[in-house]
């Protein structure tokens, strides 16, 4: 079946210009990958007049509806009460969901206060969308020619909601019977504008499989989907294109689907059984927390120091006062001694030493956005890696963290580089 | 004037969710300033009929029109067109736009297709509004009880012809008297439900100025708005809700407008000329990045140790191990070693210890979301605190460093902690 969809997200703060509608580009995404066209996404406050006006209006142009936010505690999030009168429906109380509310409670250690109890009525005959990362569930209902989707506001609520929840009841409901698969390549280190250069005559003769870059924060991906009967085909269809594109600007490959570059460095790290520490000047120690979102990844950092200031890099880190006098913070000399002295202290394979000028002034007589990066290998061998950033104090912190795992998945996947 | 608006964002590459409509809430948030009210935020394809469609609809919600995106040089682009065709009116040439256009081509020393010569093309009877960052240009366009603004889809063109060309010129129009003031009240360790009860009948009760509470991520605000003749008044206003507010939830304030946890933070412990090392294991270093991500913090943060294994505090932060085997390294102990450890390691003035089990699954036979943080004043004095997290990982390791931020504002504020 064919449907096309609309997208309303309730919610003032939206209008107020408080918050972005994130979640409006994650369901169409979504959509598009069930292959169901959305031809609007609408914004309207708490207001129940003008939401019920959104709603009439979807109806009358799409015969799916997805609804974010509004589903919450407060007297101002009226998404489902407004869709309930609308559709003359009532509403019940979900006691699988409000035993979930109360364990909630329970396991944060707070007082559930009378109005979250409303969070677990849900519209009559629907069906209950779990919430495993809030309190409010979602709904699915379908009613006459349409079919309604309520979903949580918060994105990390609602992401999963959809991903795992109402996508798979959504594809029953459509009885899809094609198979739509997707595969996304990541890259680093090559631009959008370039990268599509080097696909260009790919792109324009795309059919199926499809691929859709996207560029982000300094990546970039490539999102190739195949539609056909059967999976094998698909995955058939998909590894042919990835080869063709990987002989392309496969040297900027670093991962796949859900990896990030944290995720594909720990991964990398743990497949070789190396450990690493790292000393951080500018970065503070945000290139170890990225490492540390990776669930696993205690089998290899071992852990490392901050040295923010000159004394504490000379003081608890062991380097020679008169390295600093001679070549400054900012340098490849300092990076490859804080790399040096942490992997020593910390007794692992691997060191790294992350020092620069985060901005937005200059610092050590080195011009905002100067980074050096120094990765000592388990044969003491030293990498250096020079960045010139802009003076935007916190992308450049970011930029040379994801530029450092980068650098490591680089240095970690060349054959020539021995371990 | 009074006046209401609505945002329509023309794109196909929204719907299809390669991209996020950042635009609609920048707008919403420089409109909101102006006092105007935003009902509706709209998102239409490239496609002539359904953006004539979502003109009409605006047309008949709204005053005030704004349009981002589709004035490009590609057969896709037809906001102009299509705005121009509903209103009976022509597209004439603008010269200067198109002297702009030639310059911006030989700048970037690129040959000047003749499509980008229809980027120069404008609403007959509109001021146009230069673009500064890039080719098209934007359009202001009063017709009958209708004002229509257009103006690029790229956010980096976009936002500044907004702030400097559009909204003086819109400001000017509104013959705007009423000055309107907001002032935003941060509160951390109270849920939103919580907050609104302890406030509900002020809320209720509300017209001038006006309180909105808003969640993220753990934090509640509350945005308190006037609107009055004079800025006096308008100060007054909000100092006498604040105050009123204040004597309610004041608990749990820890900062206005623009301040995070962590700028709050490092103020204080600037203001009170005190520095600070952390000894960090589940959260790995996002303790010690956060308080960088401040400018100015290194007249606070010394610098400190990420000890993500047992070993690690041992080995590098000297615990004793007859400690870790006694009590384990998620306790109260364990953190208090940590932050004693660090305070005399890097001579800081306060030590930050914490420890935890970050999740998914748990550590040293305590449940995931077991966290304890200890902080140890200058004093000597240990201050520990037990949170119960939920499985999540990243969400525990955030809210961890987020708590600790508000654990250390509230010692460093209350006047019994001698420091």
């Amino acid at each position: 079946m064919k449907m096309n969809a609309e997208i309303i997200a309730v919610g003032s703060e939206l209008l107020l210009g408080q918050i972005t509608n994130t979640n409006a580009r994650y369901i169409s995404s979504q959509l598009a990958e069930l292959g169901i066209n959305v031809y609007y996404h609408t914004v309207v406050g708490d207001n129940a007049e003008r939401l019920n006006q959104a709603i009439k209006l979807a109806e009358s142009r799409a015969e799916l509806i997805v609804f974010s936010g509004g589903l919450g505690p407060t007297k101002d999030d009226l998404t489902k009460e407004t869709i309930a009168k609308h559709l003359g429906k009532d509403l019940v109380m979900d006691n699988t969901a409000l035993v979930s509310i109360e364990a909630f409670f329970q396991r944060v250690n707070r007082t559930m206060t009378e109005n979250n109890k409303k969070q677990a009525l849900v519209l009559d005959g629907c069906q209950v969308l779990p919430n495993n990362h809030g309190m409010a569930p979602g709904m699915f209902y379908s009613h006459g020619k349409h079919v309604y989707i309520l979903l949580p506001g918060p994105p990390k609520e609602m992401e999963p909601m959809f991903q795992i929840e109402a996508k798979p009841v959504l594809a029953k409901w459509l009885n899809q019977e094609e198979i739509i698969l997707s595969h996304v390549l990541r890259f680093y280190g090559i631009g959008e504008a370039e990268l599509e250069t080097q696909i260009m005559d790919l792109l324009e003769a795309q059919t199926n499989p499809t691929i859709a870059p996207l560029a982000s924060d300094g990546e970039v991906t490539l999102r190739i989907t195949a539609k056909t009967s059967t999976e094998a085909e698909a995955l058939r269809l998909i590894q042919e294109t990835e080869q063709i594109l990987l002989s392309r600007v496969g040297n900027h490959l670093y991962g796949y689907n859900d990896d990030s570059l944290a995720s594909s460095a720990t991964k990398r790290l743990i497949e070789l059984g190396l450990t690493i520490s790292a000393a951080e000047s500018l970065t503070a120690g945000l290139f170890q927390s990225e490492l540390a979102a990776i669930p696993g990844v205690s089998e290899t950092l071992v852990g490392g120091m901050v040295t923010y200031t000159a004394d504490s890099k000379v003081n608890q880190l062991g380097i020679e006062r008169s390295l600093i006098d001679q070549f400054g913070v900012v340098s490849a000399e300092c990076a490859t001694a804080m790399a040096k002295r942490v992997k020593m202290m910390f007794e692992s394979d691997i060191g790294v030493g992350l020092t620069g000028a985060a901005g937005p002034s200059s610092h050590d007589n080195q011009a905002a956005g100067t980074v050096w990066i120094a990765i000592v290998l388990p044969n003491d061998e030293v990498y250096t890696h020079l960045l010139h950033l802009s003076d935007m104090r916190n992308t450049n912190r970011l930029r040379a963290v994801k530029k450092t795992l980068h650098y490591l998945i680089q240095l970690l996947s060349q054959k020539s580089v021995k371990i």
